[in-house]
C-alpha cells in the first residue's frame, strides 16, 4: 500500500484527461466546436488538469471560486487554494457563445481540451488590478503598486493585467498533454506516474527541489540536505514557459541529468518535469507548487531564498512566511498537507570548507562563494573561468556550450545582416 | 507560552530535588539514616529524577516495571519507558532493611538522596542475564551471547552482571545534583534551565546531537544538517562516566566551545550537558535518550551510526530500526513524543569537495576522508598529521594537548618506576 501523501482535496487524483476510445470521440466533436485560442498559461493549466495535477479541480474557476481565492485562498467548498485558475476570452468570443454551450480550446493549432460553459463573467480592469494586488502581493514597498510603478517588470502581473474582457468558466475534458511526454521522455511524468516510481522505493517523506534555474551547487546543497533527512528527493523542474532571457528547459534538464549522474546516489533522487509555465507570484505561488507537489504525493517542498520571486517584489523569504499565514481548514482533505522544508540563502564558504548557509555559517562575505545570475550569465557567455566551488564543471561545460550556441547565432544574424546590406 | 514539547509521562517535569529548608532538613534526617553506597549510574540515573530529567519517573523501579520494561519497553502505568532504572544493594544490606524504611544513599562520602523502601527483591544471576539478553540484545550475530562469549568486552552488559543480589525500590528525595553545576558552569543544565534558554529563543522544532567523543566534522555536519532543518540545535554531551580509554567531558566540553565559537552561529546551537553514565545499550539507550531529551524540551534526537554503541556488538542502524518497532502507547502522555531524525554515515569526500553521507555521495571509498578512533588516537598522541578536512585545526589542537599530556604522565610514571629501580 502507498506511504504517500493523498492528493489535495480528499477526492483522489482528479483527472480529465480522456483516454481510448472516449478521447477519439471527443476529438471528433471537438472539430466541430467552435475553436477558442487559449494563452499559453492556460495550456499548463489544461494539462495539470489532466493529469491531475490540479486535483481537487476539474475546470476554469467560475467567478465565486475566482473571488474566494483572491481573497481568502479557500475555494467556496472550502477547500483550499491559492492562485486562481481561470480562461479569459475576448469580449468578441464572449459574444458568440452562451452558458450551456461547448467549445474546443485550442494552442498553436492544436486542441487541447474542450468545455462546457458554465459560466461567464467580465473581468474589467478594475478586477484584474484586484486579482494582482492580492495575488502577487508581496510586503516589499515596491509590490503593491506594480501597475503604476513598472508592469512590465513584472511577467506575472502583466500576464494577467494581458488577460481579455471576460472569463469561461466550467468543466473540461483534456484531449491532450502537448509536446511534453515526447519532448521530456523520462523526465515529464503525470502524478500518477511519479507516484508509482516512489511507491516502487517504499518512500513515505518526500522532498520536492522546485528548479526553473539550472542546478548549481547551492541547489545541489539544498537536495542533498533534503536527501539526508527524506526518504528520498524529486528534482521537480518546470517544463512550461518562462521569461524571455531564461535557460529553456532542454538545458536545465541535461544540466539536471549530469549532476544526478555523477553527484547524487541515484536511489535517493529522481528527476522530473510539470507543465506549468511560470506565474512569478513569488509567495502564493510557492502555496501553488506545493499544492501540486500533494498531488505529486510528495508531502515536502524546498522553499529557499525568493522562491518564484522575479526581481525585488517580493521579500527574501517571504514564500517561507505565508505557510504560517495560509489558512488552514478544519477537514483533512480540504487542507494542504504538504509541508514547507525551509532552507536559508545557500553558498559555498572557504572557512567552514564547503557548502553552508546563512544558518551554518558564521564568516564573513569574504569567505563566501557567491554569484549574482547576470554575473554568471556574462561569465558563461564570455567564455571566462566561474569562481571554484561555484557550479560542477560538468554543468558548467552545458551552460558555456548553451551560451556560445547563443552568441554564435547572434553573430551569424549579424553577419547575414552585413551581408545582405553588402548586396 | 512555551512551544516546546511537554515533559514524557503527561505529568509536567517531575523533579526530586529538593530545596531551601526542606532540603536542609532532609540532609540533617539523612545523616542519621542507614548508608547504602551506590554506583556511579545510580548517582547519575538519581540526579536525573532529581531534575526531572527522567520524568515521570520519581524513584527506582519496583519488579513488575523493571520485568515490564525489559520485556516491554513500557512502566506497568502503560507508560513508554525503554531501560531499567533499579538499584541494586548486597544480600547483607538486604537483610538489614525493611519495607517502610528510609535510607541514605551515597556515593564516595556524598549523601546524594534519600528513599523510602517500598520493595526489597531478589536479582539472581538468572534475573540479570535476562536483563541483559532483552535490553542488550543487537541483531548482530554476537550481541545475544556476550555473557558467554566475552562479557568483559561490553561494558554496559558487565556493569548490570556485577550488580548486588537486591534490588531496593521506591520514591527518592533528591539532595544534590553532585559535582556537575560547579565542574561545567553554563553547560550543565536542569531540563527546566534549558527549556528557559529555548523558550527565550522562541524554538520549537529543536534536535538534539548525543555526544560522547569529541567533535569532528563529521559531527558537526550532523549537528549543521540539524540546523538547516531546524529551529535550533542542542549540543548535549554526556558528561558523566565513560569506558576507561575515552575522552573526559571537560576535553570535549572545550573542543565544542572551540567549535561553536568558530564554526557556528550561535544563535542556532546551545550546548549543554547532562549528568547520566553511558549503559552501552545501543539500540534500547537511543530511546531512552529521546525519552530524556523530550523532558528537556527537545523533540527531535539525531541518530547516526551505531548510536550508544560498543565494539560489534550492535548494527550500524539498529538504532534507528528500534524507533520503528517500540511501543506506541494510544494516550498522548504516555507515548515518546521525541522523533528520531535519522542521519547516515557522514564523511568529507574530496570529489563532493565537502562533508557528505552515504546517503548523499556515490564516489568511492578511496574519495572519502574516514578515520577509525583507534587510528585517530595513534595519530594525536604521536602528534601526527591527521588528514586533511577530517576535524578542524582548533579541536585537533585542544586534543593533540590533552593526549601529549597524557603521554607526559606515562613518561613521567615510567621515570619514576626506572629511577625507583636504579636506587
Amino acid at each position: 500500500m502507498s506511504k504517500l501523501v493523498p492528493p489535495h482535496g480528499g477526492k483522489g487524483l482528479v483527472c480529465c484527461l480522456l483516454e481510448g476510445s472516449a478521447l477519439e470521440a471527443e476529438k471528433k466533436k471537438a472539430a466541430g466546436l467552435k475553436q477558442i485560442e487559449i494563452s499559453s498559461r492556460a495550456k499548463g493549466d489544461l494539462i495539470m488538469m489532466g493529469i491531475g495535477g490540479f486535483s481537487p479541480l476539474s475546470g476554469f474557476m467560475k467567478k465565486a471560486d475566482w473571488k474566494s481565492v483572491c481573497e481568502k485562498m479557500l475555494l467556496t467548498c472550502g477547500c483550499f487554494w491559492p492562485v486562481p485558475v481561470t480562461l479569459d476570452i475576448s469580449a468578441a468570443d464572449a459574444k458568440s457563445v452562451k452558458v450551456g454551450d461547448e467549445v474546443a480550446l485550442v494552442r498553436n493549432g492544436e486542441i487541447m481540451a474542450t468545455m462546457k460553459l458554465e459560466e461567464i463573467y467580465e473581468m474589467t480592469e478594475a478586477d484584474k488590478k484586484w486579482e494582482c494586488e492580492l495575488v502577487f502581493k508581496g510586503e516589499g514597498p515596491d509590490s503593491q503598486k506594480f501597475w503604476e510603478v513598472a508592469p512590465n517588470d513584472h511577467p506575472g502581473v502583466k500576464m494577467v493585467l494581458a488577460q481579455k474582457e471576460y472569463n469561461i468558466a466550467g468543466p473540461v475534458k483534456v484531449l491532450s498533454q502537448g509536446e511534453f511526454p515526447t519532448k521530456f521522455p523520462g523526465v515529464y511524468m503525470t502524478p500518477a506516474q511519479l507516484r508509482t516510481k516512489m511507491d516502487e522505493r517504499n518512500w513515505q517523506k518526500v522532498a520536492a527541489l522546485q528548479l526553473r534555474n539550472p542546478m548549481h551547487r547551492s541547489h545541489e546543497y539544498l537536495a542533498k540536505i533534503a536527501v539526508e533527512v527524506c526518504d528520498g528527493v524529486v528534482i521537480h523542474s518546470l517544463v512550461g514557459s518562462l521569461k524571455p532571457g531564461d535557460i529553456p528547459a532542454e538545458v536545465r534538464v541535461r544540466c539536471i541529468d549530469t549532476l544526478v549522474e555523477k553527484y547524487f546516489v541515484k536511489d535517493n533522487i529522481i528527476q522530473a518535469g510539470y507543465p506549468l509555465d511560470m506565474r512569478y507570484a513569488g509567495p502564493r505561488e510557492a502555496l501553488l507548487h506545493a499544492t501540486f507537489r500533494q498531488n505529486y504525493g510528495i508531502n515536502n517542498l524546498i522553499v529557499g531564498r525568493d522562491h518564484a520571486g522575479v526581481g525585488d517584489f517580493y521579500g527574501m523569504f517571504e514564500a517561507q512566511e505565508i505557510f504560517r499565514k495560509m489558512p488552514v481548514p478544519a477537514e483533512d482533505g480540504k487542507r494542504l498537507l504538504c509541508q514547507p522544508l525551509n532552507i536559508d540563502w545557500t553558498f559555498y564558504c572557504k572557512k567552514c570548507d564547503g557548502m553552508a548557509s546563512m544558518r551554518t555559517c558564521p564568516h564573513g562575505k569574504e569567505d563566501r562563494v557567491i554569484l549574482s545570475g547576470t554575473k554568471l550569465r556574462k561569465m558563461l557567455s564570455e567564455g571566462a573561468e566561474v569562481p571554484d566551488h561555484f557550479g560542477r564543471d560538468e554543468v558548467l561545460a552545458i551552460l558555456r556550450e548553451y551560451y556560445s550556441g547563443l552568441t554564435e547565432k547572434v553573430e551569424i544574424k549579424m553577419q547575414s545582416a552585413a551581408a545582405g546590406k553588402g548586396m
